[in-house]
């Protein structure tokens, strides 16, 4: 019976391994960090190769001299593609390429009570991790009352650091930009669907 | 190996599946709102066919204009049958019958260290879940401090609007209704034995 | 496919089980309470049969009086064999045989994402369990600021009184010993490997 519990703590361990070498710490220029996700190469860019990478608006909002430390160490300057304040969501680019994209789900057959971890740099932590179940799928207002965005709810645990990291299910692909934590407890993401349109508009030039 | 945390999830979303549609919202005429169990149909009532819902006490106390609201969003008026501040359970009953009932576990044979699932209304976000283990079984005394009652605690996150609702095992079914936070960041549930035993001394008239 | 969440709920009550008999609850003659891991026989001492038992530093720190309850309920006084407040580890023995050595496991092959579970006496709960995952594999810098030394980061919810208690792997072996909690939310402990060279080196007089 204990191996259950023994063969569920190794996948657990390989979904972290699995995510961990495609997430990026980013550096704005003042203190503090916040996390981002190798998205895939550029290939709307013709004239060199690049890799986009998806983080928070507000990671980025005010930041000068964008960093994007990878995980072998090294820091790459950052140029800023595209942002989308209402639904923080933001895209840059760094010069390099062949770097591991994200696996990304379809976030529309997420399942409320489905297992899901969250993977970023909680005060400052590098790459860690913490695990609940989706809440909810619901939406929020955003500052315009006119206006709502999709949202997906979870149990884990976030902290400063973890926004712009990815949320992930039980098979290490992205359902959900990690966001915001409402009411000391409840943690908010952006739906990976919400973000992958923000990213094929970005790059169309929309 | 994977496999594995992929099929937890589709299962755990199975257990909060299973368990949602025998949920109610409870409104009480004030701010706010507390969960509701589905508990069965009211065999006791010849005169016509009623539902039992069950709930804490605190989340209908001082209420006027009791309404439960089913999956459905249809709402319905609710009578108080009975209450009993010191174990803080109320059961009520509306004038609708052919709904789903919960499963109803034997508390006794929970033990510490199983999984278990709280769905609510947190923070009035409807049907979120949230898991963790039992991490006790123990006792709390009442107001009156000559006696004491049975409490499971768990490390589920709660917060207002779970309260009614139900602590659910492995398997979807009610161990505990959900009823108290204490430090923080300790869940306390009534168990399910001590509920089923306030509802059949209620239809019998005690 | 629910039977997959009774078959975990299952084994994770019985890694729990595994490890509550060899849990002890550590009086100081102070308020509140700590936690200790029998740990084996003393094979050092030759003049008589006593039993060691491992916890934190700052939980036997000025106290008095020291005792170690087991799991029947009896207590025992405790006499401390060496401490390094470094590390925040304390070994104890107290005159008994024949008791529950915990099973330890190496914590070098600790991996990130693992699922864990600690045990302890949460605000004076005896022998409460939390789940949660490893998050990180860092280090800290002691008071010496030129020491640091290793640590495990983990989201299971520990409170005071978890103090001294094990951090234990999905097949029940300690990992760590529950040494803090940061900012909040991160609960910190010290490797097992850690714990299992100070009690090497305090056996052998160093």
């Amino acid at each position: 019976m204990i191996e259950l519990t023994t063969s569920l703590a190794e996948a657990t361990a390989e979904v972290v391994r699995r995510v961990q070498r495609s997430l990026v710490v980013l550096h704005n220029g003042h203190h503090g960090v916040g996390a981002g996700i190798i998205w895939g190469s550029n290939q709307a860019n013709k004239k060199r190769s690049g890799t986009l990478i998806l983080t928070n608006y507000h990671v980025i909002a005010h930041g000068r001299h964008l960093r994007a430390e990878l995980e072998d160490g090294t820091e790459h300057p950052a140029r800023l593609l595209a942002q989308v304040p209402e639904i923080d969501l933001a895209l840059l680019e760094i010069e390099r390429d062949n770097l591991p994209a994200m696996m990304i789900a379809d976030s529309h057959s997420l399942r409320v009570g489905e297992l899901v971890l969250a993977i970023g740099h909680p005060w400052g932590q590098r790459s860690a991790v913490t695990a609940g179940l989706v809440s909810g799928l619901s939406t929020a207002q955003t500052r315009d009352p006119q206006k709502s965005i999709e949202i997906i709810r979870s149990d884990v645990n976030l902290a400063p650091g973890n926004s712009g990291g990815p949320l992930v299910n039980a098979n290490g692909a992205v359902v959900g930009i990690n966001t915001m934590i409402l009411g000391g407890d409840q943690a908010i993401a952006v739906p990976s669907h919400v973000a992958s349109a923000f990213v094929e508009g970005a790059l169309k030039g929309d």
